[in-house]
């Protein structure tokens, strides 16, 4: 435990938002405004870590109370995020030399930092940089990531949301190509996110409301993908079903792990193609003689915030007000954990767990998730994945469409002599 | 006009889907009940006219009035649609000859076709088919289509609700970009549907809430797709707004007339690819240097119930109520059109059009909906297409999905011998 002290506080989003990512932010910057004996005012980063380094920071306390409640409707990272690793906590590091430099300037005792597993290490490096300088700072993390990937919560704050985005859509999609499959498409593939884990695929089986309902196939990175046996399938289900539905990981990969989207696809030059595991899929349908469809939801997935889910806005505030409530109590280099003590009726609470065990994991489908057939999810997974969809929380509308507010968002004068920026990590 | 004379009504659905379809379909069924005297029972036909080649009929008596309202909620096709196209209507032709004895056997003197195009020449034709034959039988076309494409009508149910998504997907995928793009993705790419009319691209520009607002590029397939101001447009957004969102149609076309999606995609065999205008601006995108990231709504937006538009909704409503009403004051080959009389306030009520002037029509974006560069839609546009999303409706909710309920739908006993139906025309 660090000293306490009173101080400056900085928050930041990092990584891939989404659409509940500013509820956690909004529910951080009210329970700051709790204890002004210890935080004097939020300052937050402009585009994550970036905003440190760069001395772009928002200053929160101009903000009424009304405009940071609103934030909780508006999908999207309200103050940018980025993906930008720190090589490594030395001294010599200019950018380590910079940080600090900025913290001091603002006197910045609390780092809150929103993120994934990326995220979860420059929050531990920031910790660990604070504590060789001998600099006293609090470093928390606050999970989110539709991903669902980080390790030591049961669910990361935004999963729900895309993983009811994914069931609804689905739900409605097989609905359509059920319609259409007498005299046309037979097949309907959607692809969604995950390129090592298969969370948001998964997710895609709430969409069933009854023996044999779609999706008829779920493929997952965690399963070998098997082509003859995948047509096959396809074939099977068409010809007992009339149609069949398919929710595919954009990272699914064949028994040598290659990725299924990076493989086969080459023009006339040779040159990889861009794109989609959804259109392979649909391909390999189509020359099976069923004429498919095929759709990618990409970041439509993550920023569906007209279609929340209740339970997962919840959690992602929790994540936000809990975040302050353990830095009041003095921990550090931790994340607020969402502990699930039951699936129905669905309990759960916010415990510590230590940034170390979570920094650079990446939890993936457990084996009794997966089918034996490496093609679907079990109910086991379905029972795990109910409670996180449930609830609805729309956002108000105005002429037609969601109000997505984005409040004035005034930066400090900079202080300090402007700082030249590395390259970009890799995304 | 027919004589006027009791008997059965036939109801079908044909073509590409909607969400909202079924509401036409429910106001329909309840609007028939209130003219026993004329309308004995409603034979809802299995998969478009196919129902009727293969007496597959649904007899709707037995569903109750609860079961029928709520089929308002419920997207896809509930009776299931179909492509298949009457070649001609001549007495040797073995299809009409088919449709006649089936009429004749139900006594089905009302035929209600819910479609497009396509499904309008198909009601015409069995119009005109019953009239060579001396057989008394009132036709009407109920429109339908997310494409927007049919003539005579100012708008058609579905297209409202699919316009309403588009729009919502853009404002909510554009807040994750802008996000992202200080170290990251700076080009997010939408395709919707629309092979020969831009009107659901169009539609993207519904999302914008300011100057400079997303999306900044809108590509129809009525202008022609220049890759090299394309490209140079893209660039200059990024520079001057830090990313660039772009909804565009799926049938885009270049100078030549080629469509996009079908050109310079040749696999390592010189196969023409499947797939997709997004990936293939996508990669003009990152060959310029811009990260980029695409989505395909395909399916999702044409069956998107959970966000569809009350006034489409109302007007879906409004089409199914009305060609009851028509077919009682004796109308024949005609379909109830939409008329606006004022976009602000929206005002808007049906008349009858003469099938003639519908069928096989394809209603385009007017030059003036099209910005001077070709890359943008025009306020005009915009004028056109905001009262169409205006409301919502959402569908009852259960255990965190919507609730979209099939009811039993038992069809009647066969009475006549097998038809063996030529094969599809092409989808």
């Amino acid at each position: 435990m660090n000293d306490l002290r009173r101080g400056n506080a900085f928050y930041a989003q990092s990584g891939g938002v989404t659409s509940v990512i500013n509820a956690s932010a909004s529910a951080l910057l009210l329970a700051a405004r709790e204890h002004p004996e210890r935080i004097s005012r939020v300052l937050a980063g402009r585009n994550g870590i970036l905003g440190a380094l760069e001395e772009r920071l928002v200053d929160t306390s101009e903000l009424s109370e009304e405009q940071i409640a609103a934030l909780c409707n508006r999908p999207g990272g309200v103050f940018g995020s980025c993906r930008h690793k720190l090589r490594n906590i030395s001294a010599d590091n200019p950018e380590c030399q910079r940080l600090l430099s900025v913290f001091q300037a603002y006197d910045i005792r609390y780092f809150f930092y929103n993120g994934g597993n990326d995220s979860a290490d420059t929050c531990l490096k920031m910790a660990e940089l604070a504590r060789r300088m001998d600099y006293s700072l609090q470093a928390i993390h606050l999970p989110k990531t539709v991903d669902n990937d980080l390790a030591l919560t049961d669910c990361c704050p935004g999963f729900g949301s895309a993983a009811k985005y994914i069931a609804v859509s689905v739900r409605e999609a097989a609905l359509d190509v059920a319609s259409m499959a007498a005299t046309s498409t037979r097949v309907f593939i959607l692809e969604v996110m995950g390129r090592n884990a298969g969370w948001l695929a998964a997710a895609g089986a709430l969409a069933r409301d009854g023996d044999g309902s779609a999706p008829h196939i779920v493929l997952v990175p965690e399963a070998v993908f098997d082509k003859t046996r995948f047509v096959q399938r396809m074939q099977d289900l068409v010809q007992r079903c009339g149609y069949c539905v398919v929710v595919a990981s954009e990272g699914i990969r064949d028994a040598d792990g290659n990725l299924l989207s990076a493989s086969e696809r080459r023009d006339a030059f040779g040159h990889q193609q861009l794109g989609g595991v959804a259109p392979m899929l649909a391909k390999m349908a189509s020359d099976a003689g069923l004429k498919s469809h095929w759709a990618v939801a990409d970041y439509l997935q993550r920023s569906a915030r007209h279609l929340a889910s209740a339970t997962d806005l919840e959690q992602a505030r929790a994540v936000g007000t809990t975040a302050v409530k353990m830095a009041m109590d003095g921990h550090n280099a931790i994340m607020p954990a969402i502990v699930r003590t039951s699936d129905a009726p669905y309990k759960w609470h916010i415990e510590p767990v230590p940034l170390s065990h979570v920094a650079n994991e990446e939890r993936r489908l457990p084996a009794n998730y997966i089918a034996a057939d490496g093609m679907d999810v079990t109910a086991s997974a379905c029972d795990y994945l109910r409670p996180l969809i449930q609830g609805e929380a729309w956002p108000p509308y105005r002429a037609g469409l969601p109000l997505y507010e984005t409040p004035p968002l005034r930066e400090v004068s900079q202080r300090l002599p402007p700082f030249q920026r590395p390259p970009d990590a890799p995304a």
